[in-house]
């Protein structure tokens, strides 16, 4: 029975681990997951502002590039766990010291890119072009703040 | 009555292009474009070799990059469209000169990309890595045989 309740509380704990910070596997791969993972949504940023410069004919597949977006800012929490704050990486302490601040900062970066891709979707590009303008200025809050400056 | 008629083929014309060629908007908006595209793909590419290397603790982040990199495979062939062969490109002339081989190539690339989803999606970790080594081995066909040699 004791075992049993041990158990039963270290999975408990294990679970909550999971949800709010998932286990860092290693410090340097963490950091090089998290360099992939900006390096995909700077992609699909360039991409976007292609389309809506019209520099590409490529308008049709403006969706495919909104919901990457959608996607893998919901995963941008995730790149940051506790330790990976080391090494080479230009992000600050502060994502760290100030975990309230980020989280915030990351689930305006969230809701920005749901924007953009529920008004690409709903096909209003007024809205759209409004929201990835909106979605930008997430991405330089966040850069401006918990990233060093990349020409300092 | 041919008023309408010419105004038909014209539709018919009009939707095919789109179909088979988007119209190129800008040489080197097309190429900036296609290059954003590969930049997206290859963030993809290095995050899902870190989740299956468990150098990340994102083990659950999997689904949203094999989905990505299914959606993104699928509009690969839009991104070389003709007379985007010029310039600041790595593309070989073999993009447009073989369109047969080329088409080929990135049918095997998209087919790959699906079934690493697919098999992820199911949850069968094995078979995902093994449709993760083959959907490498379908970038590196395009990369030997349809862009320039980066060290050369």
């Amino acid at each position: 029975m004791t075992f049993k309740r041990s158990a039963l509380i270290a999975c408990a704990a294990l679970a909550a681990m999971s949800f709010t910070a998932p286990a860092m596997a290693d410090e340097a791969g963490e950091i090089k997951y998290r360099k992939a993972v900006m390096k995909s949504i700077g992609g699909h940023m360039g991409a976007i502002a292609g389309i809506f410069k019209a520099e590409t004919g490529n308008q049709t597949n403006l969706g495919v590039h909104t919901q990457g977006m959608a996607d893998l800012a919901n995963i941008t929490a995730s790149v940051f766990p506790a330790g990976s704050d080391f090494g080479e990486t230009g992000a600050l302490p502060a994502v760290w010291d100030k975990p309230d601040e980020f989280a915030m900062a990351v689930k305006m970066f969230a809701d920005a890119a749901a924007k953009l891709n529920s008004t690409t979707k709903s096909g209003d590009m007024a809205a759209a072009g409004a929201a990835f303008g909106g979605l930008a200025k997430t991405c330089k809050n966040c850069h401006e703040n918990f990233r060093e400056k990349k020409n300092k």
